[in-house]
Order: structure tokens, then C-alpha cells, then sequence
């Protein structure tokens, strides 16, 4: 089989160079174009990346374009544009017919987009449809959601699936990289917590109500999120720390068998997909960010510390791969979900 | 008036040689004997010491002394032992009638011995009567609580007075200085989170209680509390994110207010007690702990981002030096409380 | 006596702040006037800074201004400008008749500027006359070296003046509050070493030579300097790792006490001068940064683990604060030796 | 071919279990048993590791025995226990018929032990023939290089091959990782450069010459080498910045394809070889640790920023993978060496 070819828009950044280094030697799709700031068009990709690890020789020897569909005849389109310019730039690769997968947070709360974790709501790109009819357009828009919120919902949704879940309280410690390259001074974070990162509580509060909809398009009613964000001095990898109200009693057995055996999409064979999505630590020190990040490829999200909260029923901690699973690799995993639901061809 | 002499256990670690450091030029005490472990008595003190930084020339000149009773004159024992060492040594000393203050876990909760943070529970120092009666002695002990606890219970207290407090959902990031000098290895914690602090939760939950509690030796009831503690890579200062549930309603101006305005032991004028214990910042991006931790010579709490909760009612974040007001700084205060009430004389 | 009005130009970054800083309490001279980026003229300068720790009242209720000599009525200006705008407006306010000092790099080579280190070169002021006349004006512009030079320097000095100093082979690992507030990303920092920092080396190797000179504006001869610059994670201090080669044979003693003797600016009395410019520490692991650079209130050089060098002569680590005796510090110090000499007045 | 087994001795520290993470899936080599302090004897590998991270399922399940050869029936031993229990112990396993190679310093400089670097000094094994009849045991001991001293090696042989080395002078920033597990506290290098390594400057000064040493057993002669080790807040890989002085002249271009084109193991196909074991980066600001540590799988180093010195004749920096190439890495392909050559067989 031919690879699909897919173009990658703000591929220089460190979202953006991240998805080009995870779709190296990637089964179906191969990037094929990439598109910079106005600095950068025109040069070779390898020499104005800032970490090159990882990025395979095919890629480095592109030559960067502009952000402009006619600059790119790739099906698939996987944007790690900044909101500003995606607001607009998305709009057109739709309208020029590509499936455009977005980590900008633009579209993310659009009525006719799907905001997927693919394990969770993949039933939710039949919004697909409606979208393409209302906007008129051959190609599609979807998104992946906040860095934060996907690990946190991928961790809710196997309990809130079995039982009902009334409410979350989470406080996030969020890693430097999740702000970008540029996005965090060291004089700022070295030695010191930074308990603010703008938009990002009400990011989680609404994109998660949107993820665990049960309909697509319907907001999962009757379930209150209370986040606080700050940041750490931590390379990568998000933690969250998380107290639940439940509407019916659950065991620590039954909570942790929920998260363990969960395997929602082992039938679509997404190379992407992790095997075990959740994984559950009973070490009393685990997760951690340094040793579990990169569990499950960045794609998995591991928990621990399950005990009784005497304010809510549960609490535990979580840790993910902001820039894998919270960004470039879930933004693959949606491509491949659209492409095995044929939404998008070669 | 002469200085009242103050000898200082356990006076080569983190928060012994704070205690030393602080009570330079201190108007009522004067450090006249220091104690260390057998490889350091009988040296001098300056030069058993990691770090100097602040420490007068009349204290360093001082020969470290074994932790026995007869080595000590001094009317005031402030104890920086270990709780395994603690246990049995602060005894001796309160029996030889020394009125000692103990950083150490091992007498908080016992319920005699008043555990305490001089502008909450000022008057709980009349369990020391019972206490003397009890266990014939003309000493006496008096704790300061947990690092962790002393920040939260400054900033629960003046709405909890007022109000009444339900339940309290706390997630703190703890200084690595919180361990000690070798208590955190730069390989477990750099570019890291490490989600468990051995009986940090429990101290918090328990003591918080006690402090709290309206009678001497009668724990505050009716109040939940939840805690999920960590350690970040940070030098000094405790940061934590909380949420309360109250029993009556309440505004956030009505809560700005009762912390800004609590003065609580102004008319006791102690050398130690900050002009103003609890400090609430409204930059949106504070309190931070390399920015707030020396606030009120890091004898105060700085609290920030007051917001309704949509899960309880209200949260914050607060800040506090882990060793001054969580330690060293507050076992003085209690000794000026002390000195201030009678309990101790020159 | 009336304190001699001050003005400080980019007053809001990071040394602009802490000369501002450094000049609470000054007994000659007082904050009048504080200039900052079109962003932030007309507003409150407490309102504008990042970080307000240990500024004045008095100074924060300033109102920032542009940096145009029609806002300044003060006799010194101490310019913290970038070069590109230093380059120009430090000349206008040396027309207008202002005594400049300057932190930026464009004047420090200029043959009719004095580039000072008041201990070691307090006689090139006389370069300053030279300057007015050429220049025809009646105010004038000195400098203040490169933050890892000025440390280097101080420890050179006293042995250079005694013994003939051949070469020197430095390697340095300098602090990220040496880039400002946003001159280094924590993506790029943590966890890492950075081995180059632009344009820094030429300047140790040039500004050295003439610093050194035994005459005003004539470089020091037949001396090799050889640096290698880096960058670490370190908050503030700038650490080196030095060789050097001798003329004549000189032992570990008379190094040391050259060292420790060295007092060439007591009989001024300058307010900011440290009692000890540079203080040798016997330890085998002392300095450090994080328990050296505040010696002598910043304006101390710590050097230590003096030993014999197998490939030159000597060789030896020292330690300073680059935003203090590196910075603002010095600058606040050629302020201070200006008006001590008569160059200006209230 | 049955793989040959392995003994690792120490495997629980963190060079041991790097020893056996690097081990999994090699084409030569199995490990068969693993040893470790007398509080982890008895219990599963995998329940005792710190950290399990890229360790196989078949090691994590072997027993962990006390390091004694009645414990071991492999023919290899790869040691990485402490200098103290190395000296005695490594001895009973040699006599014993193993053929140990040693990340300890013990023997290190035993005139009938040789130190190897592989690419550098392989016909130094020829010294195991004589330790054999001195020493009257059918095992041997061979002993891979101190880690600071391993990378300034590899970077020094190809241009002290060709052209004549005189003189080096070098100054590390070391990583913590290279202390051990707990050797480094996090409230000691946070923020911070400590300018003293125990013993390191030594090592480097005196292996190199071993190493470097025309014929087995004898020192190069007439090479001066003076070293400034310090510990900087990295997690892994050791910087170090390098001047040298040569014989004869020699320009930029022979050094970089001295470099670039050394292949000096080619034909003997060791599985851990890296294909390229000396990298020279062009880019101005590289080597860096975190970009550049895992270069050949760790176990090749990087060099940059070669410049004329003015003081000698030419500087540079360099950075490797302290665990990898500085210990584990080098232990291994010591013993494939060792096979390569016949001195053991499975």
C-alpha cells in the first residue's frame, strides 16, 4: 500500500516537529510537506529545526512552505498552528477539500467539530457529516483537545463509563514544554511553581464535558470540574492530581480493574493506539513524570495512588506526555482514526 | 534585661541551624549551647556547619554538646531533633525542668501537650498546667506542627473563626528543603515530581484538627479534610492548592478581609510575629515560591487566586517558607509566646 | 546633605531594577526619575515590574518616562539601556550634560571612555577630561565591564599588580539572570549546558586587556587571555574555572594573601565599595554559587581551591554575583568614585 | 550461537542496572545473574530496581545473589561494585577462572591490568597474558576508565596519534548521575556548581596517560594534563571544556577529519561499537547534554566548537554519556572485546 501522503502546517515548533518525528517509518501515512513561519520558508527543514532528534533524513531534506493550500496536495493535514493563524488557516485546507487534524484550540468547542480522544468518543466523528453539509465543504476539521484535559479524561472515562461520575476536582503541574519553546523563562520557573497558566482551567473544565458528551454534540449534563493549573520545573509530562465524586459506590477493585482492562479500540488495529491506555501504579511513589512519560510510547496515561478522599469518594494522581499523547501523538492517532472509518483516503 | 539563655538541639541540621540563624540579635534570647550528633561534639559549631550563611560569630564559637540534660543551663530547649531521638531525649529535658519547644512529630498529637501556632491557638498553652500536674515535671513540652500544616492552618483560620469550615481539599508541592540537608537526591528529584511524602497527609489531616480545635485538647469536629501531598523541584517554600466547602455563605470580599485584616497577637508583641500573618496578593500569577516565600521575614503566608470552586465553594493557592513558619521561625514564636504568658523566665 | 538626584535608565528589566534596588537607603544618592519602554511610560513603575522585592516606596510610586533628557533633571543617569539603544541616548544625555554610566557594551571600548573597576582602576577617570574636551561636552560616559569579566578581573588584579601575569585560560559557567528576564527558555536550560554565549568571550578577552592597563586608555600588553563561555542552570553567579601563567615564580601563599590583603579603595570610603573585594575560601568545595555570590552584599569575588597547574602555573575556581558587583552593583560603585573624585556634584 | 552468560556484580546501582539494560537483546551476551547488597539478596531483580525502565522481563525475574563466585558460573563478570568491595572482591572472581571487566577504580592502575578504551588502546590486552602468570589465575581483570576521563580520551587519541599532544587543560561540569544514585542531594546542586569532585581530577590526570601509552603497561610519556572537575545540575552527560597544546602544527580541518573519519574498530564488528565514535558538531552552540548524550546509543562523544586558544593552540568542548560510554557501555564492549580476542569463550 502507498503511504498517505499528510503535510504538517507550524512543523517547526515543538508540537509541530514532534508529530513529523513520530510519523517516521509510520505504516500508512508519510509526511510529504511542512510549512513554517515567513523566516523559515524556502529553507531546508533540518536546518531550521532547533532538535532535530528523532526526525527521520526524508523529512529534514523538505523544503519549508507557507501555510497555503496550494502549496500542499496531501490529503491529510495536521496542524500545530497557533490559534491566531489556525482561526483562519484551518477554515481554507477545510474548504480546499483536506482533512485537517488541529491541536489549536480554535475549533475545539464548535458544535460541528469532533474534539476526540479516539479510545473515548470515537463515535463522535460522525459530526463529520453535519459539518461538511452545514459549512459546505468537501474536507473536514478536527480537533484534539487541551494537553491537560487529555489525560485527565482519558483517566475519567473508564470510571465515569461503568458509574456515574458527579464531580472532579483536579490541580494540574503542568511541564515547561506544554508553553512551547519559547514559552517559559528559565528565570521564571527555575526554583518555583508558577500557579497560573492563562485559559487552561476552563480549557479542561469545558472540553472535558464536551469529550464524555454521550451523544456528539451533547454535553455530558450533571458533572461539575473544578481545575487549577500551575506550572513546575519539569521537562515533560503533565500531573494531575485528582479528587472524584461518584453517584453510586465503587471499589478501589472495581476503579482499578475499570482502568486496566480497558482496551476500547484493540478492533481498529490504530498504530498509534497504545495497548493498555490507562495503567494503573501501585507503587506509593509512581507516577512520576521523569520514569512514566514516555509509558506506552507517550500515548499511555498512568495513575496511582488510588485511596479514599474524606471530601469526595476517591483521589489518585496521573501523569501523562503533554507533547505525545497531549498534542502530536494524539493529533496521529485521530488521522488514523478518520482514515480506518474512512473519512479520509490515499 | 539580660537575654534568656536558649540551647538548640539537633543544631547542625536544616532547621537547627535556622533556629541559630534567626535568633541572631534576637531582643530576648541569646543561644548559649548548641547540641549535634557524636561526630560533631566537642568541635566547634562554625565549622561542623554545611552552611554559615547568617549565623553570628558568638554562635559560631560555640562546642557542639552531646543532647544531655547536664550539658544544658539554658532555661529554653528549642529542639530540632529527629522524631526517633526526639522521643526520648525531649523527655529528659522538660524532667530537668526545661521548657522545650520541639519541631518533632513525636508529642503533637499527645494530648497534654499543645500544638501550636501562636496567632490561632494562643490560648491552648493552659495544657501545659495539666500537663506539669500530670507528669510531675517543672518543664514543660509545646510543639509546632508539620511544615505543610502551619501554611494551611494560617489561611483556614480566619475563615474558619468567622465561618464555619465544612471540609478542606488540599494538593501541596512541598520544597525539597522540606526533607532536610540529604533527605531528597537531586537524581530522584530534578526535571520530576514525586507523588508521595512518607505521613505528610496523615500530620496534615490530624493536626490540622487539633490546631483548630476550640477547646484545648478538643479537636475541631465536623471538618473533613483531604490531603494529596508532593514534592517539587523547589528549594524553599511549600506551595498548595486548595478548596473549602463552608457551612454559611460567604464572598470573596468577606474572605479577602478576614485575611487581611487578621491581627490576632498585635497587642502581645512578640519579636518574632509578622505584622501581618496572612498576605493576600491579587496578581493572578502569585503567590510564587521563589517571589513570596520571605514574606514577613518568611514568617507570613501569601494566598492568591481566590475564585469560586464549582465542585465545594471556594479556592486558593498559599505559599509559605517550609523552614521559618513551618519550622524554626514558629518554634521560636512559641517561645515568645511562651516567655510572654510566663511559662518561661530568665 | 541633600542626596544627589539619580536617574536610571530601562529601569523595568532586570538590572535596571536592581540598581534601583541597591539604591534604597543610599546615603548620597536618591532615585528620581526611571525610564522604561514605550509599554510601560506613564504608568506606575511598582505596577510595571516583574519583581518588586526590596524596591522602595518611593521609587514605586515613580512615574516610568521615556529615556529622553528632557525627562531627566538628575546630575547621574546609570543606564541600563540594551546596546542598540544605548548606543545612541547615552550620547544625548552626556550632551545634556549628564554624568552616564553605563551597563552596555557600546562605549567600553571607546579609547575616550574609562571601563571601570573602581579597586583596580580608579585612576582612568582621568580619561574623562580627554572626553570632554574631544567630545565637547560637559557631561560624560564611563562604563562598567561585562558581567563575567568584572569578576575574572578582580582576582587577577592583585596578582597582576605584584608579579607580571602572562596568560590566562578561563572557562566559565555563567547564570541565566546574565541574559535578562527572558533571555533564556527553561525548555533550552534545564538539564543541560549551553556551550555558547555570543559575542561574551571576545569581550572577556578585550575589555580584560584594557581594564589591566597600566596607563588610561593604553591595554595592558603582552598578555593572553584565552575564555571559554558557557551557560548553566544557575539563578545568579557567575562561577569560572581559571589557569594562569606567571612572569616570575610566586607561591600559594603570597597568592592568597595578595588576595586577602587587597584593600586599595578603603581610604574613599565609597558607600557600595565591600570591605573585602576579594575573599579566598580554604574549603576544597567552597564557592558556589548558591552560598557565595551575596559575599560582600554581591560586590565580593569568592575564589578558592588555589592549586598548582600542570600545563601554566596556578590554578583556581572564584565565584560573583553577575547582577551585582557584574551589573548594577559597579555601576552604582563608578557613580560613587565620580562624585568622591569631583566629577560630579548634587 | 548460545549466548555467553553473564554475572553482573552491584546490578541493583545505577551503573549496574544500566549494564543490564543495555545487555537486552544482545547478540553475544546473556545475563544470568545478578548481585547486589545483602538487603536485596534473596528477592526478585525487578522488586529491588529504583527504576525498571528498558530492562527485560528476564532479567527483572532473576534472584538477586550475594557477589561471591560460588553464586556465579558465568564466564564473564561485569563489576560494577563500589572501589571498597571491588578491591577484594574482583579478586576471588578472577582467581576463580572469570574474566571480570571493572567499572571500579581498584585496579584500574595496576601495571598488569589493562585500561581500556577500545577504539583506542585493544592491543593492551596483550598485558592479560602476564597478569595470567603473575598473577597465576586462569581469569583476568580488565577495567574500563573513570567516566570524565573516557570521553576527554576518545576526543584526544585521534589528533595525539597523527600530530603530537603536549599539553592538556580541561575543566568538567559533571552530571549528578555520575555520583550514584544517592551521591548528589538535590538541596546541594539545585541552583548551584560544586567545584570539587573527590579524587576526579587525578583519575583523569593519570589514566589518560595510561591509555594513551604507546606500549601496554607503559605511560605516555611527555604529556602534561591539568583538570578542574565540577558538578553542575544535569542529569546525565559530562561536559568539559579543553584546550590543548600540540607539537606540531596542525590546522582546524586535519582536526575535524581526525575526528570524523577515526573508525579505528571497524573490522572487528562489536555489537556496541558506535559507527562513529567521535561526532564533530558545527553548529555554534553544541554539544549539549540533553541534545547530544544519547549520540551512538550514548556511547560516542561530541565535540564542538573547535577555535584557536590563545593561550594554547587550540580549545574546544566536549560532552558524553557518562553512564553509557563513561561506564556501562565501555564495561560491555570491553567484553566483546575480550571475545573478539579469544580471551573468553561461551
Amino acid at each position: 500500500m502507498d503511504r498517505i501522503g499528510v503535510g504538517v502546517l507550524g512543523a517547526t515548533g515543538l508540537v509541530g516537529s514532534r508529530i513529523v518525528r513520530l510519523l517516521r517509518g509510520h505504516p500508512w501515512f508519510a509526511v510529504r510537506a511542512v510549512s513554517g513561519s515567513s523566516r523559515t520558508v524556502g529553507k531546508r527543514y533540518g536546518d531550521v529545526l532547533r532538535d532535530d532528534t528523532g526526525i527521520g533524513e526524508d523529512a529534514l531534506d523538505l523544503t519549508v512552505v507557507a501555510s497555503d493550500p496550494r502549496n500542499f496536495d496531501t490529503p491529510i493535514i495536521l496542524s500545530a498552528l497557533q490559534a491566531e493563524e489556525a482561526e483562519s488557516l484551518e477554515l481554507e485546507f477545510a474548504r480546499a477539500g483536506h482533512a485537517v487534524v488541529s491541536n489549536a484550540k480554535s475549533y475545539r468547542m464548535a458544535a460541528d467539530v469532533p474534539l476526540l480522544l479516539p479510545e473515548i468518543n470515537w463515535q463522535h466523528t460522525s459530526l463529520i457529516k453535519t459539518q461538511q453539509e452545514k459549512r459546505g465543504w468537501s474536507g473536514l476539521i478536527a480537533c484534539t483537545p487541551n494537553c491537560s484535559t487529555s489525560h485527565l479524561v482519558l483517566v475519567l472515562a473508564p470510571i465515569s463509563n461503568e458509574f456515574a461520575l458527579n464531580a472532579v476536582l483536579v490541580t494540574t503541574m503542568q511541564a515547561i514544554s506544554g508553553a512551547g519553546y519559547d514559552g517559559v523563562s528559565a528565570l521564571s520557573i527555575t526554583d518555583n511553581v508558577i500557579p497560573h497558566i492563562g485559559g487552561e482551567e476552563e480549557k479542561i473544565e469545558a472540553e472535558t464535558l464536551k469529550i464524555l458528551g454521550r451523544e456528539p454534540a451533547h454535553e455530558r449534563g450533571s458533572l461539575r470540574i473544578s481545575a487549577t493549573t500551575t506550572r513546575v520545573p519539569v521537562i515533560d509530562g503533565h500531573f494531575e492530581s485528582v479528587s472524584v465524586e461518584m453517584e453510586y459506590p465503587i471499589t478501589a477493585e472495581e476503579i482499578i480493574a475499570a482502568w486496566q482492562d480497558w482496551r476500547p479500540l484493540e478492533r481498529l488495529e490504530l498504530p498509534t493506539a497504545p495497548p493498555q491506555p490507562v495503567i494503573y501504579r501501585s507503587e506509593p511513589d509512581r507516577p512520576q513524570p521523569r520514569l512514566d512519560r514516555d509509558a506506552g510510547g507517550g500515548m499511555s496515561t498512568s495513575v496511582g495512588r488510588l485511596r479514599k478522599c474524606s471530601v469526595l469518594d476517591w483521589k489518585f494522581v496521573l501523569l501523562g506526555h503533554n507533547l505525545v499523547r497531549g498534542a502530536a501523538g494524539n493529533v496521529i492517532l485521530i488521522a488514523e482514526l478518520l482514515k480506518a472509518q474512512g473519512y479520509v483516503s490515499g
